[in-house]
């Protein structure tokens, strides 16, 4: 089994120079995330690049629900929990499980 | 470059039966694009496996934001949406570039 957890959200700035800073710092926090939580299979963070879409977009991979658990209660991703919810206005998330797709 | 483009829906229905039909018939149709739309480089159609979070999510790598527009334009896709629309209540989407990422 692997469950791909995949997050949307929406910057809640307006302004480009804020946007594009508070995307950059989620990016990079994020991303971080990979040397630090060992659940993490996979992780793919990113800004999005199509007007009127939303504006971040993070897919990571692990092992199955448990391990979801395990990364979503992790100390270096409850560290990072602050920062993304003081720079977006919106959030919405998928979990699928890929063992059960015809891909 | 590579674009990924992530779109999450809500289900509209509230009973379990039609939900399960309603996410079976979407996840095949659009699974069935891979073999129809040459711009899809790859193709991942789920349903939501934790309560509380969305009910549907779809991955699709395409080579550029012209391979995009090109595969949302296809007569295949198009043919999908009516089919889509009729049973989501809520739609998200993130289109985020695969080459400009630290992964």
């Amino acid at each position: 089994m692997t469950i791909r957890h995949i997050v949307a959200w929406k910057l809640a700035a307006s302004d480009e120079a804020t946007r594009s800073e508070h995307s950059e710092s989620v990016i990079s926090a994020l991303t971080a995330l990979k040397g630090l939580v060992p659940e993490i299979q996979h992780i793919t963070v990113g800004a999005g690049v199509v007007e009127g879409n939303w504006d971040l977009a993070l897919i990571v991979d692990v092992a199955d629900l448990a391990a979801l658990d395990a990364y979503q209660n992790h100390p270096a991703h409850q560290a990072v929990l602050p920062l993304v919810r003081s720079v977006v206005s919106d959030r919405v998330a998928v979990d699928i499980d890929l063992s059960a797709l015809a891909r």
